[in-house]
């Protein structure tokens, strides 16, 4: 079956040209031949939406239809299929919205807006058989969405556990790399571009939480929300925490994670983690992001690759067009749209069991350590390791590792912790995720 | 968008009810209800082609049609999808192309016939609007067919390298890991179920042969034969060649690859590799698979999990049942076939370039190493590395890394190196796989 005469054009109206929009815009023009054949139809882009008067006079030039008016695309009747790569929520919910109301495919890299309005978009697509698509809303360029809602169908999901962060995954790579502080690593990842002006979605995990709440609700069959995240950032880790990690076999990553507990429901959180220096995702280095995933019949299977850029990001973005185009070229438009048919509960955090890691400061006197003891068994917590490491000052640096604990329990023993007058300073904890602890 | 009311059935013929026709049997029972509000239909397994007797008196106590007559299944006209889990060529083949004659969409694991003529049944399927979905063919659970075809499709796809045969990783590890020599491994590989009592196929490479030159025909959107892969086994690894390996920063893996060389076309083969211990091909580990793709936009990406096994296998099958159920229930049948669109040459394997390791055995007098360099210096080869090991008896090894060099020139440097009186033995060749090499 050799190359194909293609005499039909599908047209593309292209909501902001920034820099995913470029990579978009440049994959399209580049590989249009290849594309071509395999949507069985050429793709255009048309119109593209912009107000930046630098690509406005690029995309004149390049001979591109650019508009600030929204209606110029939703509205136009040659155009099939409106990408939004506007980011943050509005105006771009509200335009894909109007997009699918007038009978547009959709898709989008809005992770912001997927997370907390998919569900309202998905459904308003079902009415108009419309398609509504999102792979590059998680990680970047790697497929996952679309392995999850087809490859992986047959299976119930049981556990989804990903480094959906670039940015936090090379900070805490240089952390241990090169010997850096929280705030160098901060600071030239903020240098490299890695890391925005304001740091705090990175850093402080809410960028992951979408992630994580997107991915969820797709391999759990419900819908799970942005709040039903329970989220902590890294800013907490310190290099010695990385270094004892490194020293007991760990490293560390900000891990987002979603598990179904068939009696209490789904587990689903972002936090720094030690995780088992042999998990395959604990040897994803610099900005490279993956998604771990378990199912009844799969077993265990991974995906890997950048999670973010200019050409990675367009790569996921057009492997949706294509799919849209071909659905639109064979009649088969909306045939998978919102996979959330059933009511599963979020499970609390507080009865969350993980093993947790915790580094504090004390006084280095007899008995102390019995104190400390008593706290955690007091509150059920039961000790698997405990190290005492350098001397700082006055003080001594422990680390004790502990048993699976639920989150509640972990919370009252260190609050025991504190009161103890032995007790300096909890400097940390950080959740373990390792299968070898009871 | 919750629970849907599904009041539609497509049944389903299946061919074989061997160690992966169980796992399917057994999956769309147990994850029927998930199964039909993701298809948006009923699924059901109807008919069993079938002859072990132990197995029919098993399907038949289990309600299912259980025959021995092909046509029951293809030309019942109830039955809209046949999966194909008999395995080999023929009569897999010949059911499969009468199947979608008589207008039956078609999924298969087989890649003995999808590597040989997959492209006659695409063909085929096309005329019919039918679907044929091969998704377990190649690394069992891995999504890896669907991605390539689907999400990927923006890329022009640079390079595919695979571990797509889990014996082999199997061994080459137990015997890095357990100081076992070839043979030792090969016995517990048999004694485990890895590898079968007639090993040849998976040893020898032609397991990962056949999926390699699926798995290069989607990527470079042109048939690659068989025959066109350049197919060497593992059997000449020795327990030295890993640990030296080891002690020069690689591991030693058996590699399906695949890459588009524009002024030459596509060089496909399967050999023994020397691979960076940082690549994340490297860290894959036992019966694991993993295929790492690179694409002009999307950059690297891989693809891991369990490439062989029953559930594993299952998941595959099952994914591919629900997607073409979905076709069927949207009226999108035959959307994504054949996409050999193109006619890439394939590449000699005498002009592939890339550095070499070579152990030899050499009488370990003055003036050797100097005519050793010059068997290679003479035939356009060059040195990089070059590490007197051990004595063995009258001999010393030596063990050689080449600069990249073509194959031609390589095979010539050591049809010189055998006519020297200095060197007893050529023990192995091994390629290197290594960006650091220019």
């Amino acid at each position: 079956m050799y190359k194909k005469r293609i005499d039909t054009t599908i047209n593309v109206g292209l909501l902001g040209a920034g820099t995913i929009g470029r990579g978009v815009i440049n994959l399209l023009r580049e590989n249009a031949l290849t594309i071509a054949q395999k949507a069985g139809t050429h793709i255009k882009l048309k119109t593209v939406l912009e107000k930046d008067p630098i690509l406005v006079k690029e995309l004149t030039d390049e001979g591109y239809i650019v508009t600030q008016e929204i209606n110029d695309i939703i509205k136009d009747p040659e155009i099939s299929i409106v990408v939004e790569l506007i980011g943050r929520v509005e105006p771009a919910r509200s335009f894909m919205a109007k997009a699918i109301e007038n009978g547009k495919h959709v898709i989008t890299a809005n992770k912001d807006v997927i997370a907390v309005h998919g569900h309202e978009l998905l459904e308003m697509a079902a009415l108009k058989h419309a398609d509504v698509m999102f792979e590059a809303s998680v990680g970047g360029g790697i497929p996952i969405i679309r392995p999850l809602k087809q490859c992986l169908a047959g299976n119930n999901i049981q556990a989804v556990m990903g480094i959906v962060n670039g940015t936090t995954n090379y900070m805490l790579g240089r952390m241990i790399e090169e010997n850096l502080d929280y705030d160098s690593a901060l600071k030239e990842s903020q240098e490299k571009g890695y890391a925005e002006k304001d740091p705090t979605a990175d850093v402080g995990g809410m960028d992951a939480a979408r992630k994580i709440a997107i991915l969820a609700s797709i391999a759990f069959n419900t819908r799970v929300a942005l709040e039903d995240v329970f989220v902590e950032g890294i800013q907490t880790v310190a290099l010695q925490d990385i270094k004892y990690a490194a020293e007991l076999g760990y490293a560390v990553k900000l891990l987002a994670i979603a598990k179904y507990l068939p009696e209490h429901g789904i587990d689903v959180r972002v936090h720094p983690t030690f995780l088992p220096e042999d998990h395959p995702l604990a040897n994803v280095k610099g900005v490279f992001n993956a998604v771990f995933i378990t199912g009844d019949y799969v077993g265990d299977v991974m995906f890997y690759g950048q999670g973010a850029g200019r050409r990675a990001t367009a790569s996921a973005v057009c492997g949706d067009i294509i799919d849209v185009a071909r659905n639109i070229v064979n009649a088969g438009s909306g045939r998978i749209l919102c996979t959330c048919f059933d009511e599963k509960p979020i499970c609390s955090h507080d009865i969350v069991e993980t093993p947790f890691y915790t580094r504090m400061l004390v006084t280095d006197k007899p008995g102390v350590l019995a104190a400390i003891a008593a706290a955690f068994g007091n509150n059920g917590v039961s000790l698997r390791t405990v190290l005492q490491k350098s001397t700082i000052g006055a003080y001594a640096e422990l680390v004790v590792i502990t048993h699976k604990v639920c989150y509640k329990n972990l919370s009252q023993a260190i609050q025991s912790l504190k009161d103890l007058p032995a007790v300096a300073k909890i400097c940390t904890a950080i959740r373990v995720e390792d299968n070898k602890f009871a």
